[in-house]
């Protein structure tokens, strides 16, 4: 694959463009044109073929883009076709959420297993899953290379089980704590999903819209 | 406070200043320029005064910004002094773990309470809050002028309760259900939070690193 530089902006758009793309390609849609793209998503014509422009050529004048090699080439460029490989870290609330309600394997990941270190959770089965003891934990991740953790642990012990992942070899943590991790000089990726920043965008939209009535 | 246009981009990055600035607040850091603020975000200095320069002026040169002020002024354009109220539908995994962790007050915002289909749920207690009858909630946003509805129901009835919601009069839908609501027409504004976007950035990162090695 050609590589040139990929703006974050970019980056962050890619996803979106694969959702609708899997949409497009569930109804049967093999070309769609950018102004339709565009329509459909709340973008301009011009910004669709500026983003798509990064990474090859997939439209012709005219034509419109192939659904199909779009995608495929989206989903590679993601790194979704790597398998990346998955454990879950503290099975709470939103442990078993993402145990029960994310399709991993969909979006290319291989869901390996969950682990916890309270004791009465060790043992019971989630959507399928036996919850592992944490006390085994680094020694998983060592034989099986695990990529990606997710760590959905109680805010105080965020940093602490952040660290001991680390000292495993785990290459990202996707970090549902809300804790600002600190990973310098570890070369880990750490992804966080912040709910607070959505919330505070739709605020901003809701604010902006009540000064314009 | 003036108003001028403001960039979709610029908006999704002011969570993140808002966030490092109550960092320095709590840390005592009452001026910070915009080189080491840049330096602690990953930011260039011209971003930072780029995307400050869209609200009004905060910086002086060589005296760097106020951290109050600037707090203020983004806390106040993100809509977070109007106190929206906020009610919850749906109390599964990810309900309970945002009644029992996400700090609204923190955030400006006020919540009310929790709404369930689920009779064994109705009336039971998370986090201080009895959860209420879904057949309350029409009455209920009315009565009280509800401002945003978190959506986390399971995914099939997804559409129709955001139907309900939107027919009721809720102004804005914070939607975790990952099915692409339609509320065309409604005015109302939907926010959603879409886990796997955040997981592929992630694979990507992971992806690009990997090829770099």
């Amino acid at each position: 694959m050609k590589k040139s530089y990929i703006s974050n902006n970019v980056i962050r758009r890619l996803p979106r463009y694969l959702r609708k793309l899997d949409e497009l390609q569930k109804e049967g849609i093999e070309r769609i044109s950018s102004g339709e793209l565009g329509n459909q998503m709340g973008l301009t014509p011009s910004q669709i073929r500026q983003d798509f422009s990064c990474f090859g050529e997939f439209g012709q004048q005219g034509y419109g883009y192939n659904v199909r090699a779009l995608h495929r080439e989206i989903a590679t460029i993601l790194g979704l076709r790597k398998k990346f490989s998955v454990i879950l870290v503290g099975v709470g609330n939103i442990g078993h959420a993402l145990i029960e309600n994310f399709s991993f394997r969909q979006f290319g990941f291989r869901f390996l297993g969950a682990f916890e270190i309270r004791k009465d959770l060790v043992g019971t089965s989630i959507a399928g899953y036996t919850v592992m003891d944490a006390a085994d934990q680094d020694a998983f991740i060592k034989d099986n290379s695990v990529d990606i953790a997710i760590l959905s642990v109680p805010r105080p012990s965020a940093q602490r089980v952040a660290d001991k992942l680390i000292g495993s070899g785990i290459k990202a943590i996707w970090n549902f704590t809300d804790v600002e991790l600190d990973a310098r000089g570890s070369g880990v990726i750490i992804e966080n999903i912040h709910f607070a920043d959505s919330l505070m965008t739709l605020s901003y939209m809701l604010s902006v819209e009540g000064e314009e009535q």
